[in-house]
């Protein structure tokens, strides 16, 4: 099983992740997240083209390709022999505009079964980005960051049809991280 | 012409089709309507591998996978000697998410001309599934189903982009059939 | 570079879009414009087929597809000698429904590098078609221009999972005209 789970900054995916894979440790089924930019850092690094992620963003774009198909190559053999969770973005938001996580050449390598979108309002995606200090993020407003929901979707939806997997959205709401991680748990089962 | 008709459980998409094609049987236009499942199931048991349509969800993926071809292409092939309507789904609601009723490998088989995409309002389609009593369907949200709605006109463009079809928005709204009715027969035309 | 530049009519796409390209050859970076439909007429005027644009769209569905491949290769072309624009829609709204405007086999000659989604909203585009006395335009409702710009978005969005492009949306608002052209001058820098 590869299971590709996305969601807007601060939408909170990778702690309904993370609480899921542990919920089901517990019961005995494994899982492994990888995350999609980790993996082709350590390719590049293997390869010798770079030191950092920064410098991983440069490179030309026909290298950055190659790179993305080797890391996808590289996850789908991984998820021959365990199950697997892609920890990515469905779009970036750039200056230059949306761009898609998962374009044509690495779905063909990927294959991926399950892409998860984890959804909230725009209004509590953005008061969550207001709390977290930690980071330094460009505030968007909720028009932007309904935007960028918008773009998800239908980003998802195409690999999907691409590919042939399935489009799960889980409402992360205010208040219902456990009902959120539950039905990630429903469906990494 | 291969015509997709498509639409959510209870927007009525089989009797705006019905009717339409009815009434262009008196103007001496034929199509033949088929149910892309119905086909499936045929080749299925033709081969032996399942007797009814549970089985038939039931096969590994690359077997549903060849299945779907087969029906794609042997749809396409009836096209060829009469029009066609296809009656599908955008996207199918599964507990694992969205599933593409016209996956990539089904698109390249089938090649349909036009994709008819049978809407409704969220609370139009909810009172219809809530007086539907011959059913037993899960009850969804308004939300719910307008995030439906969603992804079914995602995945109906991310059809077009890859076969160069259209795809044709119609309203089938309360106390209003015969409007849509009268756009299914223009589109089919 | 080549960056396509689409927009439901009424917009003001092309607006935007000459007076970006003003400015930036003030700052010594050139841009051509193209217009995907002049370039196709061109293409199937020199093989004899049409005299003009009205005959095209009736010309065989095929020969149509190969004019457009053509029309997608020779931009391609241009674009790496210099930074072109190509004016076109994302989609085309035609009685048989939304016509992709950038359809698979012209996606891959063309490779576009950025999508630009030129937006207004629903009421101002309505507004601005009313005041519009040089076409003669049918009218359509809010709706149904926010049930164009989505189609437009998904469009665009799957276009950018098979080419890798990225899709930035501006935002063209009444009285806002330079802060779209500032935008548009950002994305194409």
């Amino acid at each position: 099983m590869i299971v590709v789970v996305v969601g807007v900054p601060g939408v909170g995916s990778t702690t309904v992740t993370n609480k899921a894979v542990e919920k089901l440790k517990e019961e005995g089924i494994e899982y492994e997240i990888v995350n999609f930019g980790t993996v082709m850092l350590e390719i590049a690094k293997e390869r010798g083209l770079v030191e950092d992620r920064d410098q991983l963003r440069k490179l030309p774009p026909e290298t950055q390709k190659e790179i993305q198909k080797l890391a996808g190559k590289k996850i789908a053999e991984m998820g021959k022999e365990k199950n697997i969770i892609v920890d990515t973005h469905s779009t970036i938001k750039t200056p230059k505009g949306y761009l898609p996580g998962l374009p044509i050449w690495v779905l063909e390598e990927l294959k991926p079964d399950i892409i998860v979108l984890v959804e909230a309002d725009n209004s509590e995606i953005l008061m969550r980005r207001l709390k977290d200090e930690s980071r330094n993020r460009d505030l968007e407003s909720t028009e932007d960051i309904g935007e960028h929901i918008f773009m998800n979707r239908a980003a998802a939806m195409t690999y999907a049809v691409l590919t042939g997997a399935t489009v799960k959205i889980i409402k992360n709401r205010d208040n219902l991280l456990d009902k959120a991680v539950e039905e990630m748990i429903q469906v990494l089962k």
